[in-house]
């Protein structure tokens, strides 16, 4: 996160270029922070954590590999891309790792604020598309949005797996609040979510999770 | 790159998931390799390089925001499916940075042996698939191809632009390969071919690409 100043301040685009465009390509420029804000989740390749940026590629070829596991039809396009922007308000708002008790207290305000900032870059037909893409995310409010969700709740359960144990360890992990996640990913696919009860029964026996 | 062993030979995969799926996960566990693959661009947003799998998600952000200006009609969700995979055979190939003489040289050969090898880890209808987006991306056989080599152009110019000179101040940068770059962005898009050009002239004006 860096609140100062618009990554575009340091560097203005030449002259010449159309007013949209250049509005367009100011976000592009903003979004480059969405790589340095990171996750709790451990990465399986490097001995460092996952940023928001890699995670939400990781989703996209998910939803590409996955898709034929959703419980509803879904149009895997539409899926990719509201992943893609799922979690670019991160960028003011920064991340909320879900086994930090009180790190989700404020988090749709200050999620909601930062959508109204950072959309707020685009020219408006696109900041109000961008929105609506993330409300639906947020939502749940579609199969493609429960089915991204899901890839949510999967990757980082997946790089926890890889890990040995990784954000289960953490203080606020238990049981309980993985069965949470867990449930995220029933909910739009019968047969991942079978696969991931599997991880989480097994992680359990090898005590990675707390009962 | 780490070439000794699958990531998923670390952690096995628990009993009880079905074959299909459970090739499915350890592709997608192979695939956070991705994220330590380095690119020669620099990050706008902090002091290093950028990797394969944040520039394949700012691709994707960019083809959701910019599909407007392609020349031809994009079916947008194909053109991102084709930028979330285009680099995946870096994790075995490397990345070939353009400004690097000879590093382009056996690249073709490289590349191809690695999608044979990582695509192998699927199952043979989806390997099929993901070979055959690949070699249309590769190929710019399709307007979504085209566009999406053309954000694959835009975006380290941009990165450039933002840098200051970035890899346009490597020793085998100069105008006539910068150019070339710009000339991918021109094949899809007229307006983007136009901004880039600006970014061009602007850079050459001020040092940051030698004439």
């Amino acid at each position: 996160m860096d609140d100062d100043a618009l990554i575009i301040d340091r560097q203005p685009l030449p002259a010449g270029i159309p007013e949209r465009l250049a509005a367009q390509l100011r976000f592009v420029a903003e979004a480059d922070k969405l790589k340095t804000v990171l996750r709790a989740s451990p990465l399986a390749a490097a001995d460092r954590r996952e940023n928001d940026a890699e995670h939400s590629w990781h989703l996209a070829l998910m939803v590409v590999l996955l898709a034929e596991y959703a419980d509803e039809p879904i149009d895997v396009g539409h899926a990719i891309k509201l992943v893609v922007i799922h979690d670019l308000v991160e960028i003011y708002a920064g991340d909320s790792p879900v086994f930090v008790p009180g790190a989700a207290d404020d988090q749709q305000e200050r999620e909601a604020a930062a959508a109204d900032r950072l959309f707020g870059l685009l020219p408006l037909d696109q900041a109000e598309e961008l929105r609506a893409l993330w409300d639906e995310f947020e939502a749940g409010a579609t199969p493609e949005a429960r089915f991204g969700k899901a890839m949510d709740r999967l990757e980082p359960m997946l790089l926890n797996w890889l890990a040995g144990g990784g954000t289960w360890g953490m203080t606020g992990a238990s049981e309980a609040t993985v069965r949470a996640r867990e449930a995220g990913v029933v909910a739009a696919s019968t047969s991942l979510g079978d696969a991931t009860g599997l991880l989480v029964e097994e992680g359990l026996r090898r005590g990675w999770i707390r009962p």
